[in-house]
C-alpha cells in the first residue's frame, strides 16, 4: 500500500490515539475473562453521539456482536460509545450468545446515557462469562477519562504491541484530528479479518458521506493486507465523526483532506497489524503491475500473498523466487511467462520468461531485509495492486497450534 | 476419500509397485543433479509402445517439460517410455529449459527406440544441467530390468517414502495388473501439485476410453488432498495401458473393474502423499455434507483444508473446532450457523447453532490421533465431498524456509 502523498496540511501526533480527538473519552479494566488476568474491556464513550458508519466480516459465521451491530445500525447511524471486550470472541455461541451480545449492549447503553455499539475479540465457541464483563462495563463507566491509553492495549489478543495513529488536519481554515485504535495479529486477510479497528475525527461529517468513505479508506488500507489467509467471525471497523449540521459543513477540499487522513491512519493501522503478524519475523510488499482486470490484479497479488511456500521462503530469507511466479501462475489468471518479470528489491530475476544473471549475493542480502519489495509484472494492462503480507514461522505454528485463542 | 468397497476380483500385491505389471523395465541413476548425490533419474520403458492419457498442472507456468508434454500428446497416443528427473523442475527456465527438455525427448527416444514423455521435479528457475541428464539417460537405457524398485526412489525430493501401490485384477476370465508409482510432498493442492504419478496396466484399454477413465480417478484421488494449498508448474498423472485390439477387448463390467482398480491406485498414492507431507504429524479427514452445489461442496472442503488456524490446530492436537467453522464461513459460500453441525471423531461439538456439551477430555484424544475424522454438515442439500489434507507444523516451515525446494 503507497503512503499518501506527504501532505503539510495533515500532521502525525506523536505518540497520538483515538483520544487525540477532542469530546472522547475512555476506560480499560479487567474483568477475569482473560485467564492471563490482562486488561480485557475497552469503553469508548463521545460526549455528544457522533455518526457512524461501520464494516464487518464476509465470513458466513459473523459472532454475536457483529450480528447484532448490523441490527442496530440499520436503525440508528448516531452513537454515543464503543464497548470493546477481548478475550472472548462471543462467536460460534448460538442463542445465549446474542443474549449475551444483548446484555452488553443495555449495560453499556444504560451506563453511558446512549446508544452503543458492541465488538468482542478472542476464543471462538466458548460462552461468554456474561457477569463479569458486565460488572467490568459498570466499573469502566466509572473511570472515564479524556486519554486513555489502555484502551489500546484492552483490545489486544495475541498482539504484542498497541496499535494507535492520530493526525492534525488543516481544514477550511481550522484545525481538525483523526484518531484511531486496532488491534489484529492472527488470522488477518483481505475483507478484514481478527482485527477490530475504531477511527474518530471531530471534523464534521453527515452520515450519506460516511460509509463510502470508510469503503475506500478500507479498501486502501485492511483489504491489502494478509497474515494467515482466514479471515474472522468478529473483524469490524468503525468510524466516528461529529455530525454535520446547518452552517459547519465542510468544503469538497475538506471533506478530500478528511478522507485522506483517515485512509492515511486506516493504512497505518493496517501496517501496524501486519508487522505485528503473529510470529512474523518480515513482511513482503507486493506490486502486481499490467494486469488485465482489477479481478486478475486481486488474483495474483493474493495467490502470492498467501503461499505458504513464499512465505516460509521470506522467513529463511532465501531468495527463492520461482516460488512467487509459480504463485502468481497458480491464481487461476491467464498468465505467460513471455510476459512476466519478477523484481526483487529492485533486481531483476526473471524477465519476459528468462531466467536473468542476478548476483546470488545481493538477492540473498535482499530477502535478508525487515521489508522486502516483490514488484511482478504479469502482463500490459492497465491494473495495479499492492499487498503487505506477513512470512510463515516457526513462532506462528507455535502460538497456533499450543495456545487455543 | 472413501475407500472402494471391497472386492475380491481387486487384490492389492503386496509390495507391489509399477513394475508388477509384466511388460515394463525400468532404471534408476544417480546424474549428479541432486548435489545429496541421490538417485535423481529413471526411466521407464515398455516392451512395446502402450496406449497413453495424462493430466497436467494448471498452473499458468507449466514448466518446459509439461509443455512439451502437452505438444507431445496433441501428435500422437501411443509411447514407449517415460524418463523422469528429480532436483531440477526445469520450470521458468525460458527458451534454454524448452531447449533442454527437448535434448532429453530427443536422448530418451533414441536410446529406447520409441516415443516417450518428458517428466521433471525439482526446484523451479535454474537451468537444468542438462549434459548430466543425457549422460544419465544413456546410462540408464543400458542398465534396464524388468523390475526396479529404485524408480520410486529416484523419482522423490523433499518426500521421505518410497510410494507405490499395485493390483492384481480378475477381468473377464484373465488376471490383469494396475501398478503405480508417485512423488509428492509439498505443494499439494487440488490440481495436482508438486506431484508425478505414472499408472500403468496390461488390461487392453482403447485410448477414447482412457482420459475421460483418469480423469474420473484423479477427481477422486488427486484433486481430494491437500497438502500447502500451493499447485506447482510440474505436476503430471500418466496413465499407460496396453493397447485394445480387435478381439481382445474387455467387456463393460470388465473396463468398469479395471477403472476401479485404477481408481483405487490413484488413491493409495493420493494418500500416501498426504501422509508423506512435509513436516506433517497428523493427518485430517474432511467430510462436507448437506452442500447445496459441488462448488459449495468444494469451496468449503477447500476453506478447511488450507486453513492454517485449523492445520496448526491439528498440529497442536488442539480441538479448537471454533476454527473449523470459521473457515467455513470463511469460504464465500452463503452459510447460516443455524444448519451447522460438526462432529469431531463422531462426537457432536456444535450442532445447529449451539455449542453441545462434548467431553473435553474426549475431544482431546480425538483430536490427538494421526487421522482425525472431521464431519460438517452444512445444510440440507445433496452434495458430499471428501478430502484429505495434512496438517502444518514447524517442520513444514523448517523444511521451506531452510532448504531451496
Amino acid at each position: 500500500m503507497p503512503t499518501a502523498i506527504a501532505n503539510d496540511a495533515i500532521r502525525p501526533i506523536a505518540n497520538g490515539d483515538l483520544f487525540s480527538v477532542p469530546g472522547l473519552s475512555g476506560a480499560a479494566v479487567k474483568t477475569g475473562v482473560k485467564e492471563s488476568g490482562d486488561l480485557d474491556l475497552a469503553l469508548i464513550v463521545a460526549d455528544e453521539p457522533m455518526n457512524v458508519a461501520a464494516m464487518f466480516t464476509k465470513n458466513a459465521m459473523a459472532a454475536a456482536p457483529v450480528q447484532l451491530c448490523r441490527e442496530i445500525l440499520k436503525k440508528t447511524r448516531q452513537i454515543k460509545g464503543i464497548v470493546v471486550n477481548s478475550g472472548n470472541a462471543n462467536a460460534l455461541t448460538g442463542k445465549r450468545g446474542a443474549k449475551d451480545a444483548q446484555r452488553m449492549l443495555d449495560e453499556t447503553e444504560a451506563a453511558i446515557d446512549g446508544k452503543a455499539l458492541v465488538l468482542s475479540t478472542g476464543i471462538i465457541g466458548v460462552p461468554l462469562p456474561i457477569e463479569k464483563v458486565t460488572a467490568g462495563i459498570k466499573q469502566a463507566s466509572q473511570q472515564l477519562q479524556p486519554t486513555c491509553e489502555d484502551v489500546a492495549e484492552a483490545m489486544l489478543t495475541t498482539d504484542t504491541i498497541r496499535k494507535t495513529v492520530a493526525f492534525e488536519v488543516d481544514v477550511d481554515g481550522q484545525t481538525y484530528h483523526v484518531g484511531g485504535v486496532a488491534k489484529g495479529s492472527g488470522m488477518i486477510h483481505p475483507n478484514m479479518a481478527t482485527m477490530l479497528t475504531v477511527v474518530a475525527t471531530d471534523a464534521p461529517l453527515t452520515q450519506d458521506a460516511m460509509q463510502p468513505l470508510l469503503r475506500r479508506a478500507v479498501d486502501g488500507s485492511f483489504h491489502r493486507i494478509s497474515v494467515d489467509g482466514d479471515t474472522s467471525t468478529n473483524d469490524a471497523v468503525v468510524l466516528m465523526a461529529k455530525p454535520a449540521q446547518a452552517g459547519d459543513e465542510l468544503s469538497a477540499e475538506g471533506i478530500a483532506l478528511i478522507e485522506s487522513a483517515i485512509g492515511r491512519a486506516c493504512r497505518e493501522l493496517a501496517q501496524s497489524i501486519v508487522c505485528d503478524a503473529e510470529g512474523s519475523t518480515r513482511v513482503m510488499d507486493i506490486e502486481v503491475i499490467g494486469a488485465a482486470t482489477i479481478e486478475d490484479a486481486e488474483r495474483i497479488t493474493e495467490s502470492v500473498a498467501t503461499s505458504s511456500l513464499v512465505k516460509t521462503a521470506l522467513t529463511g530469507a532465501n531468495p527463492n523466487w520461482g516460488r512467487i511466479i509459480s504463485a502468481a501462475g497458480n491464481a487461476g489468471v491467464m498468465l505467460s511467462p513471455e510476459d512476466v518479470t519478477l523484481e526483487l528489491e529492485g533486481q531483476t530475476v526473471f524477465e519476459k520468461g528468462e531466467v536473468t544473471a542476478a548476483e546470488q549475493g545481493r538477492l540473498d542480502e535482499a530477502f535478508g531485509q525487515d521489508r522486502v519489495k516483490i514488484r511482478l509484472t504479469v502482463g500490459t494492462g492497465p491494473v495495479t495492486r499492492h499487498m503487505l503480507a506477513s512470512d510463515l514461522s516457526k513462532r506462528y505454528v507455535e502460538i497456533n497450534s499450543e495456545y487455543t485463542t
